[in-house]
């Protein structure tokens, strides 16, 4: 797609185009004289081009086009900016190579009030088109910022005044221990691992505490996106 | 696969195998040469019949199989015997249609020591194969039970002193509000709807409470599996 030269992405369906138009910046939207008539009000004021079915379908990505694709700024913004000067709630996905898990954790840290999330390591580019339709819209709605240095991106995290937390299955520190209470109301940074292998063991060992979820039954860990969810809303709850 | 009449189900792969092995009641197990030499301690005392690649392959639901198939006694038990004289915490599965999601929450609930998942409704068969593997092995954990009256089965977990909690984005009680937490620590039944319409309405309304996860950012929701992971960690959290 050239989508790092062109600095631009395609954002696909009604419910993405709708946060693109509200809070990202559209160049246009592609619609079929058929999406163009299901969604008048939305495309009301929008720079609209018709295209026909088969253009549309070219465009898209998956397997039902719904006839909808808008081509939009990227999203990051360097770190510094994602993080502001008094970030109290960041999520950093240090390594995960799934698009839908990194949309997920998107979407999960939006809804627990983030103030951003850093996409660091071999994180996956939270422009591919499966991240954006697992944040069903959240891409657009807090800063995100990508660090291909993860170490620089938490020792960022640190300077900002984020505690750094490693979400971590055989982590020292648990969630529900009453003196992870008073460190996960404060300003935290939570780092999630790939799928596979966790967080790096470098970030690990640099975070101020590696937090485990606890596990009450014989299950032997959580998927990354219901841990992840766990951890930030725990850090919601704390703050109460 | 005429699972229901033949009282029987097939389980993939190394891990779910050797749950199968650990938990269930398992008849035999299908292996490949390459598997039988891959997995021999796990398969020392297996009862096991040696099968082609192409055999292996066909009795195979997933692209890549594993070489390695079991067949396994259902695991689904009458609600009573499920629920047990006095159950602390169950999940329920009301319209659950997704098999990945129904396996992802079954996990969340084995690890958040759940007693029970109640499948009710139009919840996808837990033997389905997708939903076993989304388990990761926790099919094999914890009691399952199904039951087609989804109101029956509330009803069964209210009279075995439950307290019902239907999982709801606009339900009247925020799972963190301090009022919250005197019901989530104690013996509860979180009800958990489908993808795209939630928890039924009329079981909506026969529960005592319905919890919303709070929303600070700008997302709309969270999907199911995220939500269900927050709501059962909440009492778990409760508990302490």
């Amino acid at each position: 797609m050239g989508r790092e030269r062109a600095g631009r992405f395609l954002v696909e369906g009604a419910q993405a185009v709708r946060e693109a138009l509200a809070y990202g910046r559209v160049h246009e939207v592609f619609a079929t004289e058929a999406a163009l008539d299901r969604h008048a009000d939305l495309l009301a004021d929008a720079p609209v081009y018709p295209v026909t079915d088969e253009a549309a379908a070219a465009l898209s990505e998956t397997v039902t086009p719904q006839g909808l694709v808008a081509v939009c700024d990227l999203l990051d913004v360097p770190l510094a900016e994602a993080l502001g000067p008094r970030p109290r709630l960041v999520a950093v996905c240090a390594g995960i190579a799934d698009p839908g898990n990194a949309g997920t954790v998107i979407r999960v840290a939006d809804a627990a009030g983030a103030d951003a999330v850093v996409l660091a390591g071999d994180t996956v580019d939270p422009h591919n088109g499966k991240a954006v339709r697992a944040s069903t819209g959240s891409v657009f709605h807090l800063p995100l910022a990508r660090e291909r240095d993860a170490l620089a991106a938490v020792g960022e995290c640190r300077a900002a005044g984020l505690t750094l937390l490693a979400a971590d299955g055989r982590g020292e520190l648990d969630l529900h221990d009453p003196a992870a209470a008073a460190v996960l109301g404060g300003p935290v940074a939570w780092i999630f691992g790939g799928e596979a292998h966790g967080v790096p063991a470098a970030i690990a060992a640099l975070a101020d505490h590696r937090v485990r979820v606890p596990i009450h039954g014989r299950a032997e860990s959580l998927n990354l996106a219901t841990a992840a969810a766990i951890c930030l809303y725990a850090s919601v709850a704390a703050r109460r």
